[in-house]
């Protein structure tokens, strides 16, 4: 991994081999980036995504084991007990350019990721949702 | 829905039961917002997608009612007659992680809507294109 | 093509017929634009993308050439050889609904293409890797 900042934005490139979600922790824990936003593109050879069930508050996941191109990943940085929280979304394209996608479990690069990450001045927490057992944004 | 303003970027949750369109509609028209880009993840449980046929100059639209991942939420608010005008395309994961999108009609959250409103300094209009019968940013 | 810039931003409606990737080259060549994200939805009635093989380092390409939206179009202008770069992943829906995507060779707009790209004030330069036969992000 290595990366620029350029004033609130910083663009990183992540390389073949690092796992998305805790090289991005990595960073973010390393430049104390407690809120943000982030897109990226790039391509995997495993992942492992979910569709969370609020009827019975647990994630279905399904893992990927194969070359797939990341044709989209959103989502935020925030803060949870001092840490760094990443809540990412996915969308997947396989070799038939079909996609699949979802929740953000694991994403593992065979090629590269190039990710924008834009740096928000303050914080936003998580606190835990009893009725949909998730935990969201708290201002 | 609630929201903090950082700088020039709101950063909103939206609610289970909640509407996104009418919900993000209805916060512009209180914020005077008039000129956004719109990026968002989430769960929903119903959803109206459709794709625009330019020859007949209509929508078709499909349907769904299961729990779905938002993968991605994208789009605009310009103005259209003073008023904010939405314009979002998503991608949504079923429960085998398999997607389907479009342009949205309709979007109801089952968990969270997770938005982050980037505000612009100006204005952008929309005025009726006769060749597409649709609604075309007007600088 | 037409475009507003305000401040760090650029609001692009691209028109029917244009295709999208040499559209957007030429506006970042006029404008002197060597780094940016991009970010768009829009209709096609054409589109040609990829899979990259690591293994091979090749594309595996897929054409379509049907009504479709796209649900989302991420990814940033660089600089290779005093050139912009442009590095596109697209997520499109066709006329049922199911979505396909990858790695964006061509897209014709059938409708319109509203594009949002932020200006970021540096350089990003992109270098030949062995490894992955492809062109990185160089700092």
């Amino acid at each position: 991994m290595e990366f620029r900042r350029f004033d609130d934005t910083c663009v990183i490139r992540m390389d073949r081999g690092e796992e998305i979600l805790s090289t991005l922790a990595a960073l973010c824990e390393k430049e104390n980036i407690r809120l943000a936003s982030v897109e990226a593109i790039g391509a995997v050879d495993r992942a492992v995504v979910g569709l969370y069930d609020v009827g019975e508050k647990v994630y279905h996941k399904k893992e990927f084991n194969e070359p797939m191109e990341i044709a989209s990943l959103l989502g935020t940085v925030t803060e949870k007990d001092g840490k760094p929280y990443l809540h990412l979304h996915a969308t997947l394209c396989d070799a038939e350019m079909r996609t699949h996608g979802g929740h953000v479990n694991e994403l593992r690069i065979s090629a590269t990721c190039e990710m924008v990450l834009r740096l928000l001045p303050g914080e936003v927490g998580r606190r835990p949702d009893e009725v949909t057992g998730l935990n969201l944004f708290q201002f």
